[in-house]
């Protein structure tokens, strides 16, 4: 890379928590450098927010909108390069939308809107600019996922015949969101989560990565969302069916209810020739399963990896990485990516692999569908987006 | 105990496999005796494995129906008390049938019979003639499972919510039985094996697990049941959204087309207060999650657990026992509960856990159910038994 | 086999301990039968012992000299084939050589005698009869440590580099001997176990199971043995170094003080192209690892696996098979060694895997070796047999 | 804290590897700002290096002795505050004596000199002057190796009495320092590396995490040292057994010939009432182990652990911290007490829970104690610091 790639952020402030780990992830490569920000709504904490972030007073900004147009008045070798968006999902699409209209590039916490509708004006906006959306699905930014999706894209298991995703959380057990948890209170507030909870939270997550892994696509879908805990508006709990279109069959669970449990995220693909299972706990190791052979034990940072897994990792095998790691493999990528943009380069399949303003369709399209599919007497409902 | 109870074997010749299980399971603690046998239709097979055996001659029998009507006629102090059929499902019911009829108590494997229908009239015979039938779940004879009931029974988890269940394994990933695997062969022949292959064969162990542990039943159902190998007439996978009669959702996943895996049997239960977690390869170990406290490792034969898990295990915590001990349990069971009876005795709750005809009809339910919900449009199907 | 081979049993009345597990053991296969006992010192509890296992009143006999005694009078097709001693280590000597004399085949719980001049003694004496002594050192009837063994000797790992033996156990972290533990009481007693506690009881098992994978012999130590617990006086613990004959080096943990582990016995073996680990918790996995490829999980039942651990396991991957399952194999081929010798046969190399006099040999000079050593200001010890 | 912290490294150019990890480390939490380097002996090397990092190329230095003169006459608010040294071992002592001479702080690899001396006249120095000393042993970064050495000192095992620390790692199984893998190579040679490899290297860290989990001392040693590959002039193995000051017996174990290990670093601590085990490789999990209660699972970013643990995580329970979270903890207390003392405030027991010049010097008693303990046919030798 030839400069540090310039971000600002937009929500993030000290109270926050995604924000932060958003800016682990920035830092960690060295890539990136973060020159302002719009941290919070609440202009002390704005302001606080930046100073002890050791921003330039003059780039600590109020709101949005005041960042978006005074970074778009500097001159170029100043401004920045992208905004970073890690407010509740309400409020995605209006800073997003200005960005892009602004020549910004944009990351964004998923889901990528609060509704389908929206998400598809991003993808519009963002063919128009030809400028790059990076959505922030961080499971797959681990580099055991990219070797098992590059195992069943080279054809190891075959024809892919079941995908079983599941993401477990057991934190809205009870209903903390009236306890002054404020992670669940926006989370199970529909005006600022949208029409689904646990879907939109984490169901989209495991729709993602199943179909980020297996190369497929959802095609129908028979949901069964659920609210368990008394006093909720939306689901906290669901169970999919799910059918894919190379005929493969399969089931997504995904629960905020499943007392016990961090972020259990697992999945496991079967194929004619073989399994892969990999578990966000472990996140080094993938399994690999065959007819007639021993289980074999991939781990990260070993020399048998394919490209798109060693491309991802810092350190060799034994050397654990974790999920900040993942998720600074989505902002490194993204920067190398926009180095290359800038330079009139093209990037490389390894630069580009990063979740996109698509994946935030579909996403939000999960979202609408599975809404609509658990409140229909018919079992299977098409996928539509 | 006062005496051996006596065992008279239907099915299970010298190239079978389930029957030699059986044998073992009976043979471990010593209280059961195997005193004759219809091992085969062929009698060649028959006559030699008795002999393997160490059976006296006059005890190997050609067919069942012989075999009852001889032990019947023989004195009460010599005369089995007992026979286990271990054919396949197509030849469970008549000798069943025909062995209550004389007075003979009844092991039996699962499924049950061919149809629900017939199952229904097995359980009229054994409240018609107050005689034990016992089925044999194998998985629900492993003492954490019963250390799960227990707590579960206990209310340490509070109201269950939820339950995933799941039974994957690998066998049939090719068209083996076109291969002369004899197991495939008749398990994937409709004639043999009944309406369904997988859930029948399998589903069936997961749908008594879910129901025994928890203590609850199920009461509606969405099945996904899928023929994945190309050639085959009935399923060989299916995927189940369950409600149970507490208002509790669940999945059940069942696969015999999940390359790589063996018998990857495992239950996850999730109530208010914490959840379950129990894994078939490794039977010894029961995880018990909590809100806001370290996940416990419950281990088999250890001085905390409840009186259930206790009673049916051998030895105490490292010593791992097996499949071959669950089973053993029940069989251990069963004869403690005839000798009981003989004696005019109560059987304790202790002695009379193991899976009866009860168990068997909703099984049957369960297959039956599970056809006729997939064969829908309707996503609710209510399971009827 | 041809008949049933016929079995007494020294010790192993009502409350004991390791009596019940070999019952269950030589039960398990359907291949011997107990047919008289001597099975307490206690007149009460021999007789009652005796009426709970179904023996004939006549073969309940009140201590071992009589039972040799009066079975050597029976027919041959009548007497007993062998004797189990299950008595505590002083009292395996006497009746192992009283038996020998008449001409019974002995089973033997380890460690083999009170002393290494006791074990030679037996060992000449096995070798002027020609009949056979087996010894159960539990372990090694695993099928996946057969696995382990037969990789080695196969050269898969090349020259064994290294060994790391374990058995880690916590039962022993307080003094219940003081507290009505009849286990502990006479382990910890000099008079009855001998001149080692902790390495007599299980350390023996680790330097056996060392020696039997890896075809090597120790040749040198280095032994730190611990009296932890205060009030004890034989070791609780112990920790040594050890060289083996082919120039590998190792290390031995045994400890009974090792708070809340079970029965943790694992051991690792490194060669030059790879290693090995098995771990008895989960005694049907073994990892085995390779320079530069993925570690592969051999599973027992497997298809892949060699003939040593075919010949042990009983039924196919997936139905796990555990302690009982190895001590029945150690019965099992025990009893068609002496079927074949019966018939004028050369027993097979897999019958024959079971540990011998010579292994009890060895094991009796760990512990002299051992203690010797510790009680050495010389670093390394030569073992000496 | 009121301003970034500013680094400059020695050593850690483009092709080096544990540089990349320290810059990884110290960027993560955007406390830490790299102002300058003396990346490479070689000049290109670099100057090409320090492009790559996007520093100034006034900063950009040729050597050390330049760096340090050079940046000792900016002004307060624009020099480093400290240096960190990431050369191989033999180049440590003098760049590391000179930067403390010239009044900056130090962060330098371990172990942290070429010979006991050199890192006696080190803690010396940093005696006279104030200034800090941070030592990288990594792995007591972990938060869950902090909370077991918070319960440990809160009594909850009670006395400690066994410890045993493995590193195995299989890198080393060939001569690859002859195949051009420059990290083997100045591993292997003693003038680089000093007097041991692989305690030096590995077991360093296992006899640091020993100390610093158990709050204990080693007095008495006893080592066997060992060249497994034939052709190395230094140990690549070893195995040792320890003494502790309180009485506590142990093992020390560390190979680079454990074929198929990566960094498999783990240890177990027992005490009276309970025991702890830990293994880097899932670093996010503390097994902590009781006499009377189930095993528990202590999990990173869980609610019920202590303050230390706590301090040194970024994310809740879930999100799987790994090695660079590790590394980068104690850069952050590392910069968070150089920030408490230039404003001179008293840094926390947090910020001050680093490695530090004392744990220096006993790594390196550890290399010169180990040595001279092999080469002696005494079996126990004092431990000499």
């Amino acid at each position: 890379m030839r400069q540090k790639i310039r971000m600002g952020m937009i929500g993030g402030g000290k109270d926050a928590f995604i924000g932060a780990v958003h800016r682990i992830a920035a830092n960690m490569d060295g890539l990136i450098e973060l020159c302002c920000g719009a941290l919070s709504i609440h202009p002390e904490t704005a302001v606080e927010s930046g100073k002890m972030l050791f921003l330039p007073e003059n780039r600590i900004y109020l709101n949005y909108e005041e960042m978006i147009k005074k970074e778009s008045e500097l001159p170029a070798n100043e401004r920045i390069h992208f905004v970073t968006i890690v407010t509740p999902n309400f409020a995605h699409f209006a800073p997003a939308m200005m960005a892009l209209e602004h020549g910004f590039n944009v990351v964004i916490e998923k889901p990528m809107t609060l509704t389908l509708e929206e998400a598809k004006q991003l993808q519009q906006k963002v063919e128009e600019t030809g400028l790059t959306l990076c959505l922030t699905h961080t499971y797959s930014g681990y580099p055991m996922v990219k070797q098992a999706k590059e195992m069943v894209k080279d054809g190891a298991l075959g024809k892919i015949r079941k995908i079983i995703v599941e993401y477990p959380q057991g934190w809205l057990s009870t209903l903390s969101e009236r306890e002054g948890n404020a992670q669940a209170a926006w989370r199970t507030d529909p005006k600022k989560s949208g029409k689904s909870g646990c879907i939109g939270d984490i169901g989209t997550h495991a729709g993602h990565l199943a179909e980020y892994i297996s190369g497929l696509k959802i095609t129908q879908i028979c949901a069964d969302l659920n609210i368990v805990v008394e006093g909720r508006t939306i689901d906290d709990d669901g169970n999919i069916l799910l059918k894919f279109d190379n005929g493969a069959n399969g089931v997504l669970i995904a629960s905020q209810i499943a007392a016990g449990e961090e972020n259990a995220l697992n999945i496991r693909i079967y194929g004619e020739k073989g399994g892969l299972e990999w578990f966000q706990h472990e996140p080094n190791t993938l399994l690999v399963k065959w007819l007639n052979k021993p289980t074999e034990i991939y781990r990260a940072g070993s020399g048998y990896l394919g490209d798109f897994a060693k491309h991802n990792t810092r350190t060799p095998g034994g050397h654990p990485e974790g999920l900040l790691e993942a998720f600074a493999n989505i902002y490194r990528n993204f920067a190398l990516t926009l180095d290359a943009k800038l330079n009139n380069e093209t990037p490389t399949p390894q630069m580009l692999d990063f979740p996109n303003v698509y994946d935030g369709v579909r996403g939000m399209a999960l979202i609408e569908n599975a809404v609509a599919s658990s409140a229909s007497e018919q079992k299977w409902h098409t996928f539509i987006v």
